[in-house]
């Protein structure tokens, strides 16, 4: 039996004000598809076997004594839909649910915790604050990129008395708010750190489907859409369209299987090459002969294999790409000459775009159970964990969990195999 | 261990042309909660014990030759977001992906099995003919409400040759699809019938969230913010919206969970006062007196123990239910002339324009796995069953469990303590 | 020579802020069609002559001194989309323009004036509270229905020391602003009131489209789309939208001519008959027949005189009109009984969600220029007019003139025969 | 008196089945704005003359025989939303209006006419494969660009038998439509050829405002919004959004003052300096430490001055413009390193997603008055002419008059300061 333990600090003491509906901490079991722990570089011990986790909600006591709790929350790297309705529902749960009265936003990610270098105010967070805030994308807390010193954020911590805090973002964030956790403790003092995970590119391991996903997808097949008029519009037409995803291809391969127009999706899990047998460019030939337009959706990071590395990194530490928007281009725009047939290359990168909108319906329940789950989990003195939806349920992964990888695209999964089947496309090398 | 057997028309005889990411006929397992387990009005052996599913996906052998065989298609019941989403997913992975060649669509429901009596002619779909059918709301083939003569349907499809039979529909449907089937047995006849449940209101038994329901709330949540803007724009403003949901409330909870500006939500599963201490009429006056606005969203089910039965019915021998939204508007009315309270009521019906609209992003997937995993199972030789997503998994569902009963939202569960969190209507009674 | 003078406070004494792109109060001639003209109830003296009309714009010179200069603005009468792009645009240029800093918002229609009764207290408005409420729909000055006591509405005025009025409201609204305007002359204080005409039935006098017009009928076409779909879902399948218009069918007309899929468009301005030869419910037949689906749309004041008068009056003192939508439905589920005829109704009635959502993005574009007319104008002096735009110039209109009667669509216009090669009704009774 | 006279092949010989609501051959006369006509290049002999038009509409009798005219339609250049539209509308008005019942689309623009060069093969048009094309972005009959040999496409559309010929397209198609009918005049056949001007840069001359645009503007406000929500997410967060708009800025302008959070619009009309006083560097910079985010958008033609010319063309013949997306966040990317002040720049270019679209209502309408006032044009034997919309008013235009120039946005016009007014860059250099 493989269980996944979440750390806590302390006995319950205080009665739930929400006292309906409370869960225990027994574990509940769940049957990941062997295909999503592969995804997510896990083995069960025996094949087959059922998964741990502690199941989220509220709990009969409370660790902390809301008349007395000071929360902080604070929103960390790129933009994603959603983050607004997460900051609403942890707001509104801690107010309404629990009484708490003290809380406050932290600016701009982690430089908010450092207003000795950055200056950034605090900003103090009521239902009236938040009450309207899903109407607009981004982070009304503001965001920024990169780590910070994380005994400079342990003292600010605990000079603002904060007991509780919510972090929204993704793995790296993570990462530094387990060293947080860490950094405060080596201090002495207490504090429950519960996270949110957030990416734009659903990457996040152990979390099937991140918040604000299928809201990108929403906006990515509308590039997809236009990419798709204007491939038509011209004879041999030819419509590319590039989205987010630097190191796995989801929204890409999502926003294809939605929209089945879409003849090649290039994603950075499966290398493909340009020329020769199996290769993009005579297939997209064979393509248009055939139908006279095609549509070609690639991840930012496809394709990389294929262009010298430019070995820069951004603040985040990531490792900056190049272009496969501008490389495809060039590179259809060259063979199409060599093999003399005039082609019309129309591309689009609708890049923010497909991020910086307010959360879709779904999306906003979605972002409303994460944020009062996590409220939860925080008020029972839980520390360390980032609430999750795996299998239909809520769960806490522990931070560890999380940050281990970053999730990929399985090429070998059934759901890969329907992208394939979506385009068409499975006669390219690498694809499989 | 409870299993859900699935019924098969015989062993697989012909190599699978779909040969990669093939599952086999063992059941997996899947820790259903409890509280979806009662909802769907079914109890487990031994409490937290796992159920057995036959997993979707395609078979290493099929039944049907795909050259031999005569594949019919067909949608019931009201439309839903998605049908030709399904309709076009079935077809592409019928046609590119087993070679199947005769395909043809059953137009307006039951009633073009019986084209001596209704004549409608056949429609022949081929991928070109179906090609962007998303893009329409509702269903190409059309649809109508009601049984017909089994018997003569069974005619019907022994002359026509047909050997499989997609069957799109809710729970009334998937009960003529099974009498379909047992009736072509009758006459010797072999036929796979495979349903894909349809249902707006997204009640049917052991299906998670039906496909288009995601997209039915995008479409609420739109009216119920023209009716805040109308409540917030006259003083003591009261807005009314009324949703789908004849026997469940999810839509009108979901959409109200959704955009978190609904104070009252009234659905089927909850039985509510008027007057009186927890009644709805002093909740509102209350309501109104602090914030002078106020939003009411109500399933079209909801309320009807407050007024006479309509003793009718309609042609799908649905009981003709009350106007709530009447109701609600004339009560409200009499009684704030009642308190000598001036307010304006401002009431909406999208009525079919939550269903009436072409599938989001993310619908469009669903129903692209729905459709294929439908064909799969239908190629390989199951019949009477359904294909559903359950705790993130793609499973076959007998008839049997489907037509069981309507799924009801369980007034216990977690969930509607987080609708009544999210509304502040705890304090009305029938509410929990 | 017919020109439109224009009524003024006095002469400028001070320098515009505003010194680039001002214009004179020289009149500029207009040719305005006779078609429009004979809608607005007007003749010009020789047939062809032009109309002269005071242009709008910056002065010269501006009566107010911008630094002693109080305003206030209030929204009267139902929601229209843009109020809030008005009020944005007028404090923007009050303020960044004219370098006003006292603008408050009177709250609720003119139950704001009354403190003393209602007790709703005014509001300071900032570019920074107006900043985002183009976001939103409606007003958030809120708004009430109705007359009120004109002299204490004068009193109220002195008592605050407000010089500058701006009026957003239909033609009532606009007499009202007359009447406040008498009352205050009649204390001896010196006021300026402007209007900005505000009407979602696009049927004010001698305003060609008004604001938020574009947008309704953007909102209007998506209900007529999913009646559509509903119609062609079901065998001989009906579908009826109720679209807002009360005395003129301009959105009904034009949402039908936009989305070219209505059969029978229903407006005010023309008396259909329901049975016999050229009745709506014979075409609708023959329509049936041939394409087994229609689509009506009907203006709410359609159809009236079928109906007996409900001899009731709302608290603007409107005539309420019996439902068109319920009496087609009732009239054509009748008639197709007696014609042995199944057929499917599909009723959809959007009402206020085509006007309780934001402005698009036109609309927006329109809104700002209002607004900032609208100040030209009050800060030159001017009073008892409206800015609007008219044959494709914005200009300045007396009161007197836009609520001399409500604008009506002409049924021998080229417009309305336009609508009618468009539906194909021409064969209609009463049409034409 | 100036007017604008029509060429025509004859008097009209045929009953006019479209009896109702015809109009003579007089001109009517308009006041055009002098601002407007200085943009159009255009001056009156006397100062606040009228122009005189030949208005649209369907004429009393007719030139062609609708039993016997076989009318061409083409679509050339970039691509336009509306276009579908307007085919649809020439298409329906020819069919019901006219009973004209041969009428082919020539594929893929001007290569269209050349079968023998390119291949591809005509369309023929019907009520019913239109029917539903106005749900699509682009053009049904596809487009190319540049143009091909006159002599050749009078050969083909003598040998075709085509009468009529609709041509839409930009200012360049026009070009080529004069010159089609001088090839064909020359070979001494009777060809009308009638254009329906076509932009999305909406600068073509003597046309206020080309289809389309409201459409374009729309999806415009959608990139800005996004840049905006990234640009306030970050700490000094400078958003920069790139719009269609070579030669003139109307998209760029019109965006910025629809959606006011834009702090500078660069156009190509206006040219600005990066340093030193007046420069947008520093006004940036003052902006940022102000408010702490910043929001450009450019018109692709803006600030071309500042960049080295590329020396190449398109396929249409256009200039190859330079990137000023690229050359402004390299520059101030550098500016702000030199001030050693970070700053986030997000850049969003949606390039073709502001015209691939479908029409929104307005335009929908707004094509479908001028195609089927291209219609009446055409069938009343008028040619070398374009349908328009001026001053409200439908009229025809003779090639001439639209071909002259482009139209500019006008720097010194109310227009124009009223951007600069909801922007604040007045204090640029270059802006006035």
């Amino acid at each position: 039996m493989q269980s996944f333990a979440i750390k806590s600090l302390g006995e319950g003491k205080f009665e739930n004000p929400r006292k309906h509906s409370t869960v225990s901490d027994d574990f509940i079991p769940l049957y990941v598809s062997e295909e999503f722990m592969k995804a997510c570089g896990h083995t069960s011990e025996n094949d087959g076997d059922a998964l741990y986790f502690q199941e989220a909600g509220p709990r009969e006591k409370i660790f902390f004594d809301p008349a007395k709790t000071k929360v902080g929350i604070v929103t960390c790297g790129g933009l994603c839909p959603g983050l607004n309705d997460v900051i609403r529902s942890i707001v509104m749960e801690l107010w309404h649910g629990y009484g708490v009265r003290q809380i406050v936003g932290i600016p701009y990610g982690l430089e908010g915790f450092i207003p000795q270098k950055y200056g950034h105010a605090l900003r103090e967070l009521t239902p009236e604050s938040v009450s309207t805030i899903y109407m607009l994308g981004g982070t009304v807390l503001g965001s920024s990129r990169g780590p910070q010193d994380f005994s400079l954020i342990a003292d600010f911590l605990h000079e603002q008395g904060i007991n509780l805090l919510f972090v929204l973002g993704g793995d790296g964030t993570m990462k530094a708010a387990e060293a947080i956790s860490r950094a405060v403790k080596e201090k002495g003092l207490v504090l429950s750190v519960i996270g949110v995970p957030k990416t734009i590119d659903n990457d996040i391991n152990f979390v099937e489907q991140s918040f604000g996903f299928a809201t990108a997808v929403d906006e990515a097949t509308k590039a997809i859409a236009c990419a798709h008029t204007e491939a038509v519009g011209m004879y041999n037409g030819i419509g590319i369209v590039k989205l987010m995803g630097r190191e796995s291809g989801f929204i890409a391969a999502h926003a294809a299987v939605s929209l089945s127009l879409v003849n090649f999706v290039l994603i950075p899990e499966a290398e493909f090459t340009l020329r020769g047998e199996g290769g993009l460019l005579p297939a997209l030939k064979e393509r248009l002969q055939k139908r006279h337009h095609a549509l070609i959706v690639a991840a930012e990071g496809a394709g990389q294999h294929l262009m010298p590395e430019t070995g820069r990194k951004d603040s985040s530490g990531n490792v900056i790409l190049q272009d496969i928007g501008q490389f495809l281009q060039k590179e259809i725009k060259a063979y199409f000459k060599e093999e003399n047939m005039p082609v019309a290359v129309k591309y689009i990168d609708p890049s923010y775009m497909v991020r910086a909108v307010p959360a879709n319906a779904d999306d906003r329940v979605y972002c409303g159970f994460l944020g009062r789950h996590a409220v939860h989990a925080g008020m029972s003195g839980k520390t360390e964990m980032v609430v999750a939806k795996l299998m239909g349920r809520y769960v806490h992964l522990p931070f560890s969990l999380v940050t281990r990888q970053r999730r990929k695209l399985d090429i070998s999964s059934h759901y890969w195999f329907s992208v394939l089947s979506a385009t068409g496309q499975s006669g390219l090398k690498g694809m499989i």
